[in-house]
């Protein structure tokens, strides 16, 4: 913890579609909070003007006390010590010096990190983890992204890009991603995955779609995984076919990743899990079933505890520390 | 290092078809070594009557300098604290005190630590990874292990069993593993597995099997994945397949372990990769074709540089140190 860091601080989460900005005290706990819709294809000049506006919301009802630092989750690779971010499929940046813009914007120090970084730090300072020194968080939403904490460390890596457990593949011959390659965990369980491949059933079987298709009012190229959500929680066959099969492919990946990492905790969350809770319960079977059983048996799997404010939360606590990782 | 350990260390390597112990100084270097099959089913009391012969040998080639303490890899999930091997699916031990056995029969303190991991400590001291603080290991012999240096620490998990590469998913379908899951690495590229690939394939192409039908003297269940080298190496097609299939899934695997840890290094070792170093270069392009580009842009893929006595100098550094992680 540093001098400079005053007495509150800002987490802000850039993610595929918003821009959040959570105003927080030194024990995490949430002062105030701003969300914006950033849309997905919002320019860099524009977000961060957006979050400016967030910011100014944030100082008005910080009752006089100073806002110290911000620290950022952005949804892709980041360069720790320039603090630009290296690559961001989901938001389709490359290179953009997002630390410097928004310490421009902003007018205070800005830490910058991956977005399930902070969510993790979060849930690892005040959440679901709390007090557990290895856990690796699973963060499902529009892609998927990861953070471990190893020993009571935060995994960073060479470049400080470590925990990119979307882009595990689980099957050579799945589905394209994002990212380029081919059958990673985000093609098949992502957000963004699980729309598209329920669009392409709703195409595929017309009859068996039809719930789907009059969520999407008629246009089948609107469905989305929220949709299946909904649709699954009113028995659609076909939405909880693809809900199953989202669970699998969890179940798969997280199985692996318990065998590489030996955590005493993984947490699940993200918009996807909080939409669809009961893939906890398929996760844990998963890893049950194919996680070797000296790791299986001593590992649980919960859901994250910090709910919509885990990633802002975390960002603002890992910027009072000073922590850029 | 503690004032216990002697000038002289022996590090023990029990894989799936051998004793090794090799006596080495406190610089790394190796005095001198004894190997011994073990054959694939000895029983425990035998292979320590076995190692205890070894160290009796080594001891007369000590010159009067006294050995201090024993270090030992064994290929499974070891209790770190209690010395208790908690699995080895290639030795078929469940629950084995090895620690309790081995200094009881060789009256010396003992550690005891995955064979892999003690490989990536000697990699990491005096090998390939020298002064690289972000470094991983795979060692592809009969079956496939890992260790992972991060930030300049050895990776260890909650309970000690951290870094099993071998048993990511890379294919849910896959082939069967040994383990119990199923489509892990290692049932598409460790030793057995590529072994088994080449029985089924000469009983279903006997005329393309004919190379190595050959040189299993006519018994196709005595296929080794050896062989498969060998036949290679003479440009026997089917064999050079069941090559290309093996880096082909090697790629997939290590793609997502750079996704996953951020190394700068990747060390490939092993029976597998000394009898088919040009695996080096298939995974050199599975990871530029798979990882992701802030990631690949970092890692070197490269060759252990220990050699058979990676992993016994490995544990015997780790014995001296009093390290048992």
């Amino acid at each position: 913890m540093t001098e400079a860091v005053g007495s509150l601080t800002v987490g802000v989460d850039i993610g595929g579609t918003k821009v959040e900005a959570t105003l927080v005290d030194p024990d995490g706990r949430v002062i105030a909070s701003c969300r914006r819709d950033s849309g997905a294809h919002l320019e860099v000049a524009a977000i961060v003007s957006e979050l400016a506006r967030c910011v100014d919301e944030l100082r008005e009802q910080a009752g006089g006390r100073e806002i110290g630092a911000a620290g950022m989750g952005v949804a892709g690779q980041i360069d720790p010590d320039s603090g630009v971010v290296l690559d961001s499929p989901n938001l389709r940046w490359h290179k953009v010096p997002i630390r410097e813009l928004v310490q421009e914007a902003l007018g205070m120090p800005v830490t910058v990190t991956n977005d399930v970084r902070a969510v993790t730090w979060g849930e690892w300072k005040c959440g679901a983890g709390k007090g557990v020194s290895d856990l690796l968080c699973v963060f499902v939403g529009t892609g998927i992204g990861g953070g471990v904490i190893t020993g009571g460390l935060l995994l960073t890596g060479s470049t400080g890009v470590a925990g990119e457990v979307g882009h595990t593949v689980i099957d050579p011959n799945g589905p394209l991603c994002r990212c380029g390659s081919q059958g990673c965990l985000e093609a098949h369980a992502g957000g963004w995955a699980i729309g598209l491949r329920a669009q392409q059933a709703v195409e595929a079987e017309p009859e068996a779609g039809s719930v789907l298709m009059a969520l999407a009012q008629g246009d089948s190229s609107a469905v989305t995984a929220a949709m299946v959500s909904q649709a699954a929680h009113a028995d659609d066959p076909l939405a909880l076919r693809l809900v199953a099969e989202t669970g699998e492919a969890l179940g798969v990946g997280v199985a692996s990743l318990v065998n590489l990492f030996n955590p005493r905790l993984v947490i699940l969350g993200g918009g996807v899990i909080e939409g669809l809770p009961e893939l906890i319960g398929t996760v844990v079977e998963g890893v049950q079933a194919r996680a070797l059983p000296s790791h299986r048996a001593e590992v649980d799997v919960v859901g994250a505890k910090l709910g919509r404010y885990s990633g802002t939360v975390g960002a603002a606590l890992m910027a009072r520390e000073g922590l850029t990782g």
